[in-house]
């Protein structure tokens, strides 16, 4: 806190709202995706704010996954500041894969608890429930998930009866309906509670599944586009921006295009010499079958330059990195990451092992996201902000900077 | 020519074939209209090749252009050697920019002129016209054009009466039936005059327009499907490549993501300083408006450096090299590329001046092609080829090497 009216938190400088703010993180939003609704007529309220307001491309932390994006959205900070560098992470001690939803390991606090803290009222809203604990880490105020909504108490969420204020039913994990409950709750709560500070999170079901002008994309951001027109109508300043962008994933004959990096290192060091770990891993896995485009690889320090030579040589891979190298390009914790990171190329994504990948649900070509190719995400403000310099390297974890600095 | 059984072109050599053989070309193919087609069920029996003949992603030359992709194709070789680097070329002794149709430019001879000097049968079959004279040079055999199909005669193309053969009209220089034809006009050829070595290589009107999974991109791969389906019933080995990709390039708002680099320079030298040349240019800019992700710069030397400076620091921009380096990495004949080359980003193009380009004629989205994103296409064979090295760099220029020396 600095006082009143300004937080300080990571090192960055934040105003207080002046008028309710809302900043969304859309799930998979490849930048194309808004394009292809704008051109096809669906989006007429963002037309508006990309011609009145501020429109930029920002890029994404890598890997390109959601729980280091939305943290690093929330805390203005990359994953070597705030400690989320995937959706799973490799535990050293205890020699075990974990999901990183614990509050445990986040290592920086974040703007939300920090404007809440001199007063401002917050609300959080995320799609799924992995996601609610980490961004409402020490939060005073509301946090809860589409997911669980039913399940939502004064005592754990800072709000009851979500379903009635929202007039939706719970929705599937697995539902376009899932992001439509965000956005339905948060102009309910701007409605009723008129908090000053809110951040709502999607899932990007849709954008697993289907392309940017694909005719159910389309549906998905004609639905979005009638809530930020009814937030403009509230008189809310909102930004938006997205965790990662989605390409598709697949062979010429639309199976997926996997590399097996865990069958590879045993064919070339033998088994159990190397771990390979996919941090997209998250206990969702019908959209992806966990399979993105980054992968840490845990091994004998004697048998590093060795792999990433090998590695190097693949068809479909596109950067390979020992670890401090790929910390300091990523801004990565360098303690939480493998001996090696690999990033695939757009079209191809890193497997571990054949026979550990279940991709029987996956009904439609695979699309995912994970590296480099998906870094660039919107960065919207409803706010005409003079000035910027649109040939900077732009993060999405400026839109907080963006709303509460320049917007208000 | 090595004897009659196999000719020696450009340092590579080729088997006659031995049964009739097509190589396609089929422009701005980026591999995922393939995917999505197929998983879609609208190319039956290109499925059944993917499967059980060798289907294989390789690069394309950049710049991913039709011309240098195309004259790639049929001498097996990189620009360096066959000289045509672009649509266009500014021809510094004229100063002016000149379209690269003509043979003067061509350094190299073709393998399908190599094959017909042997005594084989050869019929190539273009879409626009603007490829035909650069592809049947000194080539004794058939040469037509969709595009002119009704002009065609004995003398000038080795074959008359082509509309009355191929069953269709000549189409509009803007349309998918424009590929048709050429599909529709080598499968009558392989049925009436059974020609040894076909080249068919068609135009990007749909790509540049559609996305892959598009229904209308969708409609014409399942039309190249049922040609395919009609070469295989008659026993032809066929390849199967792209010149280019092709990726959207669009602002948030869905207008052209433009670079104006002329608008740039101009204002960082003064104007009449460089002269900023987009190789894509060609007679047909309806389609990408000649915006494209590749351009050259002719400048003067002393200020080589300082533009090149500049230009990385753009948004957008992937890669800026002097001419040397730029050949080198490229492929391509030095004195005839400008002092600096271009590259920008997926979702970007290049322009010379904004008053320069009528944009007024782009119905739809940009798609466009250029850069190194568009540099991964299709190289598919009908027979299966065992022993192929799959994390080898492949190149479309390869497919002749494929169809000749692997598949007969």
């Amino acid at each position: 806190m600095i006082n009143g009216s300004a937080v300080e938190v990571n090192g960055r400088r934040y105003a207080a709202p002046k008028q309710p703010t809302v900043v969304f993180c859309i799930d998979g939003c490849e930048p194309d995706y808004i394009a292809q609704a704008v051109a096809g007529g669906h989006m007429p309220h963002l037309k508006r704010v990309l011609s009145d307001g501020t429109a930029l491309l920002a890029d994404c932390v890598v890997p390109s996954f959601t729980n280091p994006n939305n943290l690093s959205i929330v805390t203005g900070a990359p994953p070597s500041v705030h400690g989320i560098c995937g959706n799973t992470l490799f535990d050293v001690e205890a020699n075990e894969e974990v999901l990183m939803n614990d509050p445990k390991w986040l290592r920086a606090p974040s703007i939300l608890a920090a404007v809440a803290d001199i007063g401002q009222s917050v609300a959080v809203v995320t799609a799924k429930d992995k996601l609610r604990r980490l961004l409402g880490h020490k939060l005073r105020g509301i946090c809860f998930s589409a997911e669980k909504a039913d399940q939502a108490t004064q005592q754990e969420n800072g709000i009851d009866e979500v379903v009635s204020l929202v007039g939706m039913p719970v929705p599937d994990v697995y539902s376009a309906e899932l992001s439509e409950f965000v956005f339905a709750a948060g102009v309910k709560l701007i409605q009723r509670q008129r908090p000053d500070l809110l951040y709502l999170s999607t899932t990007d079901y849709v954008q697993h599944k289907h392309a940017p002008g694909d005719e159910r994309a389309n549906r998905f951001y004609a639905m979005f586009d009638r809530y930020l027109g009814e937030l403009d109508t509230l008189g809310a300043v909102f930004v938006v921006t997205a965790d990662h962008g989605m390409n598709a994933k697949t062979r010429l004959d639309a199976s997926p295009n996997v590399i097996y990096l865990q069958d590879l290192i045993d064919d070339w060091l033998g088994r159990e010499r190397a771990r390979v770990i996919l941090p997209i891993t998250d206990p969702y896995v019908v959209h992806h079958g966990a399979l993105g485009s980054f992968a840490t690889i845990y091994l004998n320090a004697s048998d590093v330059a060795g792999v990433i030579e090998k590695l190097r040589a693949l068809m479909g891979v596109e950067v390979v990195l020992p670890r401090a190298e790929a910390a300091h390009r990523f801004e990565l914790p360098a303690d939480r990451i493998g001996d090696v990171v690999v990033v695939s190329e757009r079209s191809f994504v890193l497997g571990t092992s054949r026979s550990r990948h279940d991709l029987s649900q996956l009904e439609l070509p695979l699309r995912s996201h994970g590296g480099i190719s998906e870094q660039r995400v919107p960065l919207i403000v409803n706010r005409r902000i003079e000035g910027l310099d649109a040939n900077r390297r732009w993060r999405n974890f400026d839109a907080f900077d963006l709303a509460l600095n320049y917007a208000q």
